[in-house]
């Protein structure tokens, strides 16, 4: 399968390393940043503009790491040229809606997409999907981190005062979490205001939040994420089941790997848009179906 | 859907009571041994032999809760009158080869199967396949129990000398197990006897394997059972990628709830036979699927 990677940033670099290091695709193409130059290792296969994605050859399948809400246009732009496309979209409440957009998009010219995959929305939901099939009634809590959230980052960043911010979950139970977030300081800003400000933004207001003033973000920065799913609850009559599945990893390189994963489904799945609790998980792997039930079933 | 509970033993009662929790099916029929009583409860749809599975009306799909050996040859009878069936198989190196048998015959009847819809070989191995997907290279260990082995509880009772046995299966770690097999003896047996064929027998020869001699194998029965999966290794660049699923369930209960599962994805899947890894999770689960899709992705 030929691969292009679109956007370079934390996610496409490791989306490279994942297809470099699968036996069964090549990346063809990196589409980055015209605002960027391009490292020298993918200066040979590096364009801009998505429209440009087969002039290193051919591509089957994109794999969107683009921020977010980049993702759906880019999406449509790709398979209305008949490329298949894998996103990490991750806003809980529009995945449905975008799904149901690039379905109709995909099914027109004959190309398949994953919607958010990742791993959460991504495994984890598959995980979730799995826990609620076989345990029907009761709880499930997904519990965060400890980890970099990359959108309360983002907004911490964006409060006035705030030269630089890092925002990590920490789990407290029972899928509540507590923010612990590092800012570096403007010349002139106080901490007591940047604090205030902060905890009354949307992204912290119902969350136990902790601001903290450090010289240097850059020093605390580690792409570590994990994620704690538990589910306790009835099976027919039999209650107490108990369910748990836990993550402790490179949050960029787990993305990026479970993206080039979804590339395969792509290729196997009929035209249209699926998350990925629509596709067997067998459709993921590499090597024959009749291999993987013999090593996986 | 209407149901038929194809044996009564104990996953058979625990699948009773799981479609009787679903909204969504009703138990048509039970299919029991014709050397047995029906229990009062069901004595009004009980039949003999599967071939009167519709006397009580259309059955959609039939749950064969059979020893494994029996079940192949009852799938068979059975999608070729057109019903859908799942098992739960359970001998691993062979389940590629009965889905390929039942792949066809179901085909061409226009029927569909599950095949192997337990919880190990079931939805440990649609863990299994997606841990693979995502950390595609390290080592996974399936550890099993604490809980009652039924195939080397079989065995022990097989060996001269033992009235009655229980094995437990306690892991040790990175896949390796413990036997702790309790025995009731007949009257003249010794335990160093029976302790010296139970070691030399196949099911034990290769674990850490220790006899007890108790009076009452009834008192020490209970249904739990556990099984801790974890996977370390390298998504991309990315090493020690750590990742871990566990339960502590009902054995049949949460056995049989797979199993009524996975009757709903033999509804939407295409006519064959497939393994649970085939299966789209989203397939498992009542409601439509964009409920699903919003409530689990």
């Amino acid at each position: 399968m030929n691969i292009a990677i679109v956007g370079f940033g934390n996610v496409g670099r490791a989306a490279y390393e994942a297809v470099q290091a699968a036996g069964d695709m090549t990346v063809a193409c990196v589409v980055g940043s015209p605002r960027r130059a391009a490292p020298d290792y993918v200066k040979d296969i590096w364009v801009t503009g998505v429209e440009n994605v087969h002039a290193h050859g051919k591509v089957d399948c994109a794999l969107l790491c683009l921020p977010t809400r980049a993702c759906p246009a880019a999406a449509e732009t790709l398979l209305t040229m008949g490329v298949n496309t894998v996103d990490s979209y991750d806003i809980h409440e529009s995945i449905w809606d975008v799904r149901c957009q690039l379905d109709s998009v995909a099914k027109q010219h004959g190309a398949s997409a994953i919607v958010a995959a990742g791993w959460d929305p991504g495994s984890d939901s598959v995980v979730r999907a799995l826990m609620q099939a076989i345990v029907p009634r009761g709880i499930t809590y997904t519990n965060f981190g400890p980890g970099m959230s990359m959108g309360h980052s983002v907004a911490a960043k964006a409060i006035a005062g705030v030269a630089n911010a890092l925002s990590i979950t920490l789990p407290t139970g029972a899928g509540v979490h507590r923010r612990m977030v590092y800012v570096e300081l403007q010349p002139g800003a106080t901490l007591e205001q940047v604090t205030r400000d902060l905890k009354a933004d949307a992204y912290f207001a119902k969350d136990d939040t902790h601001v903290m003033q450090v010289d240097d973000i850059a020093a605390l920065q580690d792409v570590g994420h994990g994620v704690q799913m538990t589910r306790k609850g009835a099976s027919g009559a039999a209650h107490n089941q108990q369910l748990e599945f836990s993550m402790r990893i490179n949050n960029p390189a787990l993305t990026s790997q479970i993206m080039a994963a979804c590339a395969r489904a792509c290729a196997k799945q009929a035209p249209g848009a699926y998350t990925m609790i629509e596709v067997p998980v067998a459709n993921l792997l590499p090597g024959t179906l009749e291999g993987n039930v013999r090593g996986l079933v």
